[in-house]
Formats: C-alpha cells, structure tokens, sequence
C-alpha cells in the first residue's frame, strides 16, 4: 500500500515534487533509489546507508530467489527486518536478469549499450534463443549460477517470490529487450510483457503496490501502445523499462512520449539509469524514482563523484593531497578523511577504500537530487 | 614519548594493571592492539574503529615503506592525520616480514607454526638463505612485490621509516626467527638483533617511544641472554617476539623466562599472539600489550567470536537464526543485526559480512580483555 501526492509541478518542465508514502516511511520525490541486489549496498551496513540520506532501496528478486532464497527472508518477517533498514523498499521482477543473463551475456552488452552491427538482428531473424536462458510464453528458463540446477521464473513466480521478499513496492514480470533488437523482436516480446503483467495483477495476493513496466524499445508507435496498455492496468504505479536509445535524446523522446500518457496521479520508476548527467533530464520528463549503480559501482573500483565531476584515485596522483574528496561536501567521509589516505586504500586494493567513497557517492547522489527537488520547489527547473 | 604506570598488580599471578600515556591519549592495560597492516583495519573506517572500543593500532612498516611510502605518511603529519585515528599507534619495525617473506614462505609455515621434520635445520646446517630474501649483518635485501625492485631494510633504514610514518610506539628492527630453526642459528641470529638494537638505539632522532625486541626461540638461556641485553639498552618498552613454542605451556614458559628480567617499569609487548585462548595467559605473566590479527582476519572469513565459542557463518545454517551473533554482546552490529542476515551476508561474499563480522569480532575482544582489566582490579587473575 502506498500514497502518492504531488505538492508542486514545474511550470518550465514536467517535473513534479512528490512525497510517496509507503508502510516504512515517506520519500520526497524526485529520489534517487540505492541499489541492494543482494539486500545489501555493497560495502555499507544499513545504518550507514540510513546516514548518506538514501530514502529507498531496491533490491534483486533474482538474487535473492537463487540465494539465500524468498522463505529465507520471509522467516525473518520480511526484506526490511533481514536488512535492519528502516525505510522504504523495492524490488525488481526478475526481468532485466532476462536480458543479461540471456542476449546482454551473448553479446557482451549493458543495458544501454552502443549498438552493434547486425548482431542481435541475426540472432532474432534466426528465431534463436539466448544461449542461457530460454525465454517461453509462459516465463523463462534459466539455470542456477550456484547449483547449475535449471529454474524458471515466470509472472506468477516472481510476485510469489516478491511476496516473500516483502518489499513496499514490487514490479511485474516482464522481458528487458536488448539493446538493438529488431521492431518485430519488440513487438513479439511486448505482446508478452503486457500479458505477464495482468497475470502479475491476478496473482497478486498481498498489500504490496504493484508497478506496470512499460517497454517497446526505442520505438515510438510500440512505447505509445506499451504505456496505453499498462495504464488501463490496475497497477499502483509504473517502471519504464528496457533500451532508452543511444543518447540523452533518446531517453528524453523515450519518456517524452511514454509519461504523458500514463496517470498524473501514479508514481514512475525509471529503472536503470545510467549517469548523473542523466538525473535532471529525466527529472524533468516526470519521472518520480530511478535506481542506479553508479555511485556504489564506481566507488569499489576507486572512483568518487564531486562537485567539480569525478575523480579517479587508481588514475589521479593523489597521495599528497590532504583536501577532502569535495571541499562542498558535507558527508562524514568528506568531514574526516583526506584524499591521500582514500588514494592509498584505493591502490593497496583495501575494502575500507571502497567503503569510504560507497558512503560519500551515495550522500553525493542524495544531496545532488534534493538539490534538484529544491529547484523545482523554487520553480527553477 | 610514553608514560606508563602500573596502578595494580595482581598478587595471585604476574599480571599488571597500568596506563600507557602517550601524545594521542591514554591506553588502559592490559590492551589489546588491533592490526592495521595498510594503516585501516580492513573493512572498517577509523571512527568505527573508534566504537570498537579499540585503544591502540600496530602497522607494518615493511607495507607502508611499500606503498604508499613513508614520505606520503609523513606529508600527511604522520600515521594518525593520515588514517584520521586519534588514538595511540606502533608501527613494527619490518622483523617479522624478514621471517615471512624468507624461511616462513620457503617452509609455507607460520611464526607459531607446528614442528616440522628437519626442514628449517637442513636449511641451516646448509647454511642457506631463505629464497627470496637475503639476511646480512648490516640487514635484508627483499624484492618489492610492487615493482619487483630490489629493496633493503637495516636498522637504520627501520628507524627512518617509522620516524617518517610517525607513530607513538615503533620497535627496533629484528630478525624474527623461524619456528623449529636449530640452536646455533638463533646464537647467531640473536646476536645480530642485539647489535640492531643498540643501532636503532643510536640511529633514532625522534621523540617517538622506541622499543627493543627480546628474541631467543624456545631456549631459556638464550631467552634469557636476550632478556637482560635489551634489559640493559636505553629502550622505553620491550617486544616479545618470535617463537613461542609449540604450545600455551611453550609460551607461557617464554614468558616466564623473559619478562622477570625486564624493567618492572617499563611497558611489554607482545608481538602477535594466537587466539583468545592465550590472552589471560600471557597477561598472567606480565604482558601490558598484544597484537593480534585473530578477529579481523576470522571475521573477513566468516567466523565471529561469542560468549559462547566461535561461530562460523559459512559451515553453521543460520540462515533462519533471527538471533545476533552473541546476545551478551552490546555492539552496534549485536544490537540490530541478525545471524541470518549475517549468514547470508557471508555466504553470498557481500564485504558487508566481512565489515559487520570485523566490527563485532574487534568489540568482543576489547570488552573481553576489558574484563580481564576489571577481574585484576578486583583481584581475580
């Protein structure tokens, strides 16, 4: 169960100030998502990442369902009590594992990747499956990473599993379409996304709210029809899911023409983003929540996000710098250590390093879109 | 510059209960001495440190001399500025990794090591090196596992180093000698850390506190021998170091042996004990200080220490264990997480395991040796 009210829109943009009420508390929209694939951020305890201002986690139902298992985290009364965080959460479907585990693992690919010559059209004019997973009408085969054992997830499977897990807001099962595919490849796998997610509303027994992810590429016809069809859905919100297109413009024409024609009223999710030169662009088209790996992925691997753009302790000589990672930076890290004692953990390949620049990247991220929930409020974005 | 005054001292055995001032702060003894080998406990940040309870670090000299280099310590105003710890330090002085690097990694043992047939005393009788490392008089050429570089590490050159790194404590260079080496090997090696001594002694510019090291194996006179030449140098406090014997009864009788002939005023520092098991051992005899890798290094591999034995998170199932790691402990991590999140933490290789375990792991050793401090005030050791 969750409320959602906007307290003011933009009149420059589409932005929109928020607060989303949810059974662990409220987050001010627009907020940043951490990332907890495994109910964890990676390196932080949950107090910790209480004390970077991260509102809501979104964590891995694929992950979780392959270890320690949903009747794991449902015997420790849920997702929230396992963790020790306080706050909001969510949990992904299981659909972007779709994608890497299957076409994104074949080609070597993210999310939102360049495209490639030809590859994934050959793949799809053959009518061939990923090489790991086998993706059905009815859901998708896979085999396990830990016992090699094959599973299956499907629509009905994933919102058990997210029962289980008990997040505040759980997604429908859906296919993330690889970067690249071909019109008819979006179409087919569509059709199928919008069918999962009424399966997904039927199977639902808990209090749980229920997104609708709205896919159809970077094709405008199929987005347009995407976001109709999940509209007309009973679902508590929505995730915009799936290939963006190259370039900022295609993620701006993306949520251009998907948002508009979803409910005022009903959250949106952007899942996956990619940078924080992103955030304000899509902010701006309306989008509510996004998730994103960047400040925890680059932080273990020695690379800090500052107000005069990044810094990378393994590339930058920065062992007889005693200045903060950013001198505008108010986080504990930035109070108490020095960029020549970051510089040394980093390159001695010490965890510590990469705690401390986790802690100050997410507080970084966090203070940056309250920055920008600022502006809106002040009616300058 | 230290201070130390013993306020108690336990009639039913050796044991001492004193205060060690030095220019970062008072440390209550006896103290447990946690192991920052890279300047960081690895997994945590100094201020949690800092909640560990924990009074006091030892670093290694041979790592920081390494990378990132005693020069980036001493632009950073020294080991405390650098790792932002207001608490008393030690650097060791490179003895024991002239042990590790040489015999220890050619004979793949430890420096408390079982016996082993003939191996250290063919090598001695042969009059051989260890592999990679070459001991003369003057003292030990290595290669650095960085550059591949040949390096060299005498007593002179110890000295510079930690006066560099700038830590309260430091430790004449040494040669740590291999468990199981033959008596005519520690004659002469023994000589040669007492010449090392008085050139420590004679090469030292700083007002840091210098201690000299007390080897001699397993043979009492030679123990013995060693105990009243560093006795009778100008050292502020003692190490105890090398070869213990096989057993508590081998440690406790090196003890027995040594610490009686050293100045009751000064404090005594045992260079890395085994497990919890010795500690009221050691401190029966005398011991002020003591560093231990035990609970980092267990807790990096899943095992916690409890009022109750040790735990392991990888081979117990405690996945469905809603208890925390021990319900007499009062940490931050006993007071709000679980041994199921823990276990899955661990099982999973999240280093937020390794962090949560390290924290618990260094709070229970300091509140056990802080017991061990109440029971000598009430005249129970």
């Amino acid at each position: 169960m969750i409320e959602f009210s906007i307290l003011k829109r933009s009149k420059k943009s589409k932005a929109r100030l928020g607060i989303l009420k949810t059974p662990h508390g409220e987050v001010e929209t627009p907020a940043f998502v951490g990332v907890a694939t495994n109910a964890t951020i990676k390196a932080l305890r949950s107090d910790e990442v209480v004390r970077t201002n991260t509102q809501l986690l979104i964590s891995n139902t694929y992950h979780l369902h392959i270890a320690p298992g949903e009747q794991v985290l449902e015997k420790a009364g849920g997702i929230n009590k396992f963790m020790d965080w306080p706050r909001p959460t969510m949990t992904d479907s299981g659909g972007f594992q779709v994608f890497s585990l299957g076409f994104g693992r074949d080609l070597g690919v993210g999310k939102v990747a360049k495209s490639f010559p030809g590859k994934i059209e050959r793949l799809v004019e053959k009518n061939t499956q990923p090489n790991h997973v086998k993706i059905t009408d009815d859901g998708v085969f896979f085999r396990s990473p830990l016992s090699g054992k094959e599973m299956f997830l499907g629509p009905k499977e994933s919102i058990g599993i997210q029962e289980k897990i008990g997040a505040d807001i759980i997604f429908a099962f859906d296919e993330c379409t690889p970067p690249g595919a071909t019109r008819p490849y979006i179409v087919t796998s569509s059709e199928r996304t919008h069918r999962w997610a009424a399966e997904c509303l039927r199977a639902r027994r808990s209090k749980q709210a229920l997104y609708g992810i709205v896919q159809g590429s970077h094709f405008k016809d199929l987005r347009q029809e995407s976001a109709r069809i999940i509209n007309a859905m009973d679902f508590d919100g929505f995730g915009i899911g799936g290939d963006l297109g190259e370039s900022k413009i295609g993620t701006r024409d993306v949520l251009g023409w998907t948002l508009p024609l979803l409910s005022e009223k009903k959250p949106r999710h952007l899942l996956g983003i990619g940078h924080i030169e992103d955030i304000e662009l899509i902010i701006k088209q309306g989008v509510d929540t996004f998730d994103c790996t960047v400040p925890t992925h680059y932080a273990r691997r020695g690379v800090a996000f500052t107000s005069e753009g990044r810094v990378d302790f393994m590339k930058s000589n920065l062992l007889d710098d005693k200045d903060p990672i950013d001198a505008k930076c108010d986080c504990l890290v930035c109070k108490n250590y020095r960029r020549n004692y970051i510089a040394h953990l980093v390159r001695a390949q010490e965890i510590t390093g990469g705690a401390l620049l986790t802690f100050h990247n997410l507080y970084f991220f966090n203070a940056y879109v309250a920055n920008v929930r600022e502006k809106i409020k002040k009616g300058k974005l």
